[in-house]
């Protein structure tokens, strides 16, 4: 299945526009793009994931209610206000964004999604969105810049814009696929959140993009984590509008889909956790052996999310007592007895015990202090297995994250 | 119940004495204070509670087997090595230091318990220990200065020492009660664990001393967080000697001795906190309403770990949107719309959106920059509660615990 690499993030494939504007959303801090719609020429189906939050923002909400008919055309993407924690005054204003977008692009307000990140609890300023969408959907273009100034538009405490897209060859067939990402997780000053648009022109059924998009998110955006937050905004959208003619219906044609969306969707989220706020490490974290899949992620997310591991980690300690006893208390089957932990495959303790000299552990220190390693803990007690993309937890990120007041 | 705060902390009780060397366990820095006795002059029952990791350290392991009796006379305890992540030698290294304490207090080994706590995965040094025990059981004194001393001794990243009793009187009779304590979770650089030993010199049975133990933990030092951690070796030990010739035997008495454990548990925990690592506030947190108080306690240490949460108390920041996100993703039952959310009885958000106006927020703002207060959450579903102690989070935290190799 030869995946290709291309430019153009959203807009990638075939039928796919996005225009942006800045409309002021932001109380503070210069004029800078906050407003964006991607849109879809033709019809599409449409697939989403969202927070697990029992406290979902509006905008999440409402992209719910609209995705129950398996299809939409457009997404409206804000930044700077989050529209959470804002009551039916706040589930209104996602309606009338819609609306409005709705009647810009000429099509019924179900078939519009939304994604809003930023501040929780503050009321969307209409009065600037609605003119910006306006202005948005004249900015519609379908080329690689339109799709970079859109993903410019979304970020927030991100230093970088993230977008991957992939041209997919199945025998003389062919389709495209792209997508762009913001934000790690809560983990700005903003609140931000993660948000992902991915279009595709291949054409593909509601019922298997609902469940490819479940199945690759599980194994992506779900498998990072940043601080353990998860935010009442996360959302991952999917537009499918067929435009390449390439239609996914044999076993063969969903593979190379599944594979095609794994590939977007890993880029983003190492792009994610890689551009964490003030992580200065991607530690690609794997646990084997477990009694079972679900213990496996319950011990790595136990890690991934325990301070002193991430602590050490910054300090390029690679220590081992910390992350055994993060695993201790996961509430998952372990026998301290049997843990092995390494970093890059060296191992740092055996049988539940450090079992290296002076000389072994200066050779782990090299390595923790890398910026990029891996650490496989293997529980010897199944089959179990979990991976996942985590950082080190820094005094750069505690200062950036002090205060919402000083934004 | 008339509760009168005394000196003395665990040799405050009639029949203990305590006794402190300095043998060196630490590998860096100058000579401080690190094994310590704690016995009884009588038979005494006794009670412990430990650390619910499955990975346990080999005092942990050594100390539940030699409780199974119900009985104990004394305690040894350490800092500098935790003896956990040490195996098999570990557990009999820590059964040679048992042995040793019992010859040099002419008991049987299993009427010692045994504490340890600092670096995970290193061997007890026997050859500075055993000749410490010796010395520390020569130096045993029941003078109230003997117990700070010991309170000293197991200090790692402890600022002060941390001690507290009361005596009780119960109509014409009376009995004391007095501990000490070190440590706030895993918050320091030394892997610091809790570790508590309660002497008390009314006469307790031990299944009543067991039972009251684990109520009087659950809403203590159970109900503490600084960073989540629940560490290998995290220990509270209670003894009663029966020297002040009061039994615990009627409703009466044991209400009273249940209020005296708390009074002393709730002192130590609170030091605990108040004394955490690179914290600089005290947070008492309240949930209630919830579906249940099983409910409350998962939303209350969702709140209290969320390190965004945290991050924003060190910052002054009286958010409420950090605790109302934190409080969805607690896996308890919630209804955004209900939630209000106040500090120190000020309502920052009311059916589940803020609720005040820049002046209102100005007054909240005061409350989050004071060295402590109170945040209250009210779900509206039921009559669940739950109370937590907790702190934020610094860049000093961070900091502190980079790595173990600088010490």
């Amino acid at each position: 299945m030869p995946l290709k690499r291309i430019p153009g993030g959203v807009n990638a494939a075939k039928g796919f526009l996005s225009g942006t504007t800045a409309c002021g959303i932001k109380r503070t801090g210069p004029l800078r793009s906050d407003l964006s719609i991607v849109a879809s020429e033709f019809p599409a189906t449409a697939a989403g994931v969202f927070t697990t939050n029992l406290v979902k923002a509006a905008p999440v909400l409402l992209s719910r209610r609209h995705l129950e008919s398996g299809k939409a055309r457009a997404v409206l993407l804000n930044s700077g206000n989050a529209n959470a924690c804002t009551g039916a005054p706040g589930l209104r204003a996602a309606e009338q964004t819609a609306n409005s977008t709705a009647v810009a692009l000429g099509l019924h307000a179900d078939e519009v999604l939304i994604c809003s990140t930023g501040r929780i609890g503050v009321q969307l300023p209409l009065a600037k969105i609605l003119p910006g969408i306006r202005k948005a959907a004249d900015a519609l273009k379908s080329s690689p810049s339109a799709a970079t100034a859109a993903a410019k538009s979304i970020m927030t405490s991100d230093s970088v814009p993230k977008q991957s897209a992939y041209e997919v060859k199945i025998g003389t067939k062919s389709f495209r696929i792209g997508g762009m990402a913001k934000g790690a997780g809560m983990i700005s000053p903003n609140m931000a959140t993660m948000l992902c648009v991915i279009t595709t022109d291949a054409s593909v059924p509601t019922a298997f993009l609902r469940k490819v998009l479940g199945e690759v998110t599980s194994r992506t955006f779900n498998c990072i984590t940043v601080d353990g937050d998860c935010s009442t905004n996360d959302t991952v959208l999917t537009l499918a509008n067929g435009a390449s003619k390439t239609a996914i219906r044999t076993a063969v044609e969903k593979k190379a889909f599944a594979e095609a969306l794994q590939a977007v969707c890993a880029d983003l989220a190492r792009a994610i956790v890689a551009d964490g706020e003030g992580t200065s490490r991607v530690i690609e974290l794997t646990v084997k052996g477990a009694k079972s899949e679900s213990d496996a992620h319950k011990i790595g997310r136990a890690i991934a999310n325990s301070q002193l591991v991430k602590c050490a980690w910054a300090g390029s300690d690679p220590n081992w007592g910390r992350i055994i006893d993060a695993a201790g208390y996961a509430g998952a089957a372990l026998d301290p007895d049997k843990v092995e932990i390494a970093y890059d495959g060296i191992l740092a303790a055996k049988n539940g015990m450090g079992c290296q000299d002076a000389k072994g552990e200066a050779r782990l220190r090299k390595i923790a202090a890398k910026k990029e390693f891996a650490v496989t803990i293997d529980l010897h007690l199944g089959k179990g297995e979990a991976h996942l993309l985590t950082t080190d937890l820094t005094e750069e990120y505690v200062r950036l994250n002090l205060s919402e007041f000083s934004l």
